[in-house]
């Protein structure tokens, strides 16, 4: 264990005259907003919290707590799913949200570079006026920051057509926990000029280091889509079916599962009484193709939903205008929100070859009721992404539940099994670290340890996050 | 300076015992044969060849080696441009050769399993005979392994629309310097499930392991495609057509450009008087268009060819079947091999935002004055990855002469202001690693040689490739 240092209040007083008095706070309100995240009820007090403007700010603040030994956790706009922008050790928690400038949209190169702090559905609407599109939009996309997307490599519905947040990151200037500051990469499309450090910065959830600049890669907008909702009777039929559409050679721009359980509690709470629920219906599969030619949209969408009947699929509901979309897509965007509200607290983040979703889901549902807990499944079914909200009577956090600890034990070693693994895009966090050692071995342990040591020689930045040092 | 062993008799014993004596070789004609690649004119032999099978023996042969501080070159086919797999050191050489099986075509999830050693075209062709498509295709792909393919983070002409190695890399089995063996991930689509090492092992150009499995994704294979060629007045303006093509919303399929120098060098090499050089041109582009609807690619292909008319280009050439298809890119193919046999025996791959083309081709023409030497420029326009021959009369190697270092030198800055880099597909290996210091500072080069220090302690791992320890 790591040799750990104590915030004095000289070392407030420091960190006043790098940021402000005005950006220091050691409130009670602050505390409780800055000590959570979306990750069940967990909350954490850390010691201050700070918000820096600029990099510089946050070079000086990391050399602070580096040759003090304290801990620094950082933080996006909190909608994190696996806990890890909570202040657990204490410390400084560092708020990126003053850095929320989009810096530079370049059209020239279909390139953004963009601060941290920039809420992503503001950085998506921006390019878009342009004629440009960044993809990777989480369901949180207008509340979650760019700079959270990127620690934790998320990814979001049209992922599996146009890839994750990693698929979009060229270069990132980035803050190490010894205060020295680096450009990761190059503005460019291609590189083999030394290690990546681009790709190992992108999903290391803020454990080495702190990114203050990002330049992203865009494309040209798709100029239509058309979306469609298409209930199966057999949950796993609508699993079999994923596979089948890109088996038969498409590929959706959005290809979501969502089950009926979980439907049903979106329905009611965000009102969306358009978009209609078939009854004897296990799932709903939601289905987009985008691209520049309306007829050649219009001959996929009929394609696919020809080779669905075969899967023995519902009368099928095509949302015919914008509104009917957005309408459509908001309850899908909502599903976590409402589920958990309706006491699905615990969130899973399984990912499986494609076309193994069927034998997931059986196992989840075995699993359930092995360990006595009710489950519901739905998410990014086309790139094998399935989220699993857990409710257990009783229970308020996964941890502390040794049935569902045990449960979810058995459910990622089936994920391993599968050759899949934990998490495709929440990250691990604080609350995933105790199953790592069903996916990695010792050898990858000792790796991934030796390479936060580089990075974080005091082990202070959001330390114990994704593994313990 | 890190301890280097001595290679003995006793060693080679051991090494027999491992792979078989009739795998290990001390002949004179090996040494010639795998004392090179395609990198310019060097030659370095190595101290013994070895030939495994397996990625047990090459774990043996990696821990004889790392306990006794053995310098150790991993190789595939050699066809590489930056001298990674040359035994600069000596040692031993692992060939990779004799892991050439295609394991697994998974038609279910689209990935296909493989070793290292296997032709990428014979890996496309095998993916393609079900339907499906491996994009990345360096100009050697008929010769060249996968696993150097994923140890330079290899691209090709597809890149512009399909990514390069890295982009369908989901997994991979890996010897580290010490002879253990780990999977760097999941074969998910997915993952965000600690640090992403199968990334850090992408392009790390074989100094932190010996990549002995590894498992692609695969796409759907586009059903048609359709293929140009386009003479332009002036280099510079066919520059700017590359980034316009883009800013008008199209992606083509392959977007490649060749200066007219470099295309009659290459025209009389391979005899293809079938396609037309037309007079006062300085530059061709390459243009392809792929899709599943050729209505959809006529009407693209008209609309980007219209697009150019703009831009000062001469009499378009489409090429109407397969073979004038085949002829047109035989001739890109072997543009590197035909320059290098006509006396351009240096290869810069230099790669910058894609609009700034122009203004590194106007650099390099200025350079080339300056330090008296002849350039000619080709490549990937569409990626901004711009490949430079240079000939300089009596220079052999680019090393030996001061004048072309010196030119170099200022052609690296330049990119490096546009914001740039030395390779975008070639890598580093052992001839570029001098001009580091232009795109890389002090803190860069710590976090590369401490990261190579966790996965080769003893440093013995293609030991003084990219960077000196």
């Amino acid at each position: 264990m790591a040799e750990r240092g104590t915030l004095t209040a000289e070392h407030l007083e420091q960190l006043k005259s790098i940021v402000g008095a005005e950006y220091v706070f050691t409130d009670e309100e602050s505390f409780q907003k800055y000590g959570r995240d979306e990750t069940e009820n967990l909350l954490f007090y850390p010691e201050v919290v700070v918000k820096p403007r600029t990099t510089e700010e946050i070079s000086a603040i990391m050399r602070l707590c580096h040759e003090n030994y304290i801990p620094v956790t950082p933080r996006g706009a909190g909608t994190g799913l696996s806990g890890g922008a909570l202040p657990h050790l204490g410390g400084v928690l560092i708020s990126t949200e003053r850095l929320n400038s989009i810096l530079e949209i370049d059209e020239r190169n279909l390139q953004v570079t963009t601060e941290p702090g920039v809420i992503t559905e503001i950085l998506q609407t921006a390019v878009r006026e342009k004629g440009l599109f960044y993809p990777p939009d989480p369901s949180s996309r207008g509340s979650c920051f760019i700079g959270g997307n990127i620690a934790e490599n998320s990814g979001g519905p049209k992922a599996v057509k146009y890839g994750v947040v990693r698929d979009y990151v060229l270069n990132l200037e980035v803050v190490l926990p010894t205060g020295e500051v680096i450009w990761t990469g190059s503005n460019v499309l291609k590189n083999s000029t030394g290690y990546n450090l681009t790709q190992l910065m992108v999903g290391s959830e803020g454990t080495l280091g702190i990114v203050t600049k990002i330049v992203l890669r865009l494309i040209p907008h798709p100029k239509f889509d058309l979306l469609m909702l298409v209930p199966f009777q057999s949950l796993e039929k609508a699993g079999e079916a994923v596979s089948a559409i890109f088996r038969a050679g498409f590929t959706p721009s959005a290809l979501e599962l969502v089950e009926i359980d979980a439907l049903r509690i979106v329905s009611a709470f965000v009102d969306s009484s358009a978009v209609p629920l078939t009854p004897d219906t296990e799932a709903h599969l939601i289905i987009e193709v985008d691209g520049n030619h309306m007829e050649t949209l219009m001959a996929e969408m009929e394609a696919i939903a020809g080779l669905l009947t075969e899967y023995e699929c519902g009368e099928i509901y095509f949302a015919d205008d914008a509104q009917q979309k957005a309408e459509l897509w908001k309850m899908r965007r909502r599903v976590a929100e409402a589920v958990k509200i309706a006491g699905y607290t615990i969130e899973e983040d399984t990912v499986v070859p494609r076309a193994d979703l069927p034998a997931l889901i059986r196992g989840v549902k075995a699993i359930g009721a092995n360990y006595n807990f009710h489950a519901v499944c739905y998410g990014h079914a086309g790139d094998g992404n399935l989220h699993i909200r857990i409710k257990k009577e009783g229970t308020v956090n996964s941890q502390d539940d040794p049935e569902v600890v045990a449960g979810l034990r058995d459910l990622f070693a089936l994920v391993y099994d599968l050759k899949g693994t934990i998490s495709g895009e929440h990250g691990i966090g604080l609350i995933q670290k105790g199953f790592m050692d069903i996916v990695f071995n010792e050898t990858q342990f000792r790796l991934m340890r030796s390479i936060k040591k580089v990075f974080d020689p005091h082990n202070i930045l959001n330390a114990g996050k994704i593994f313990d040092a």
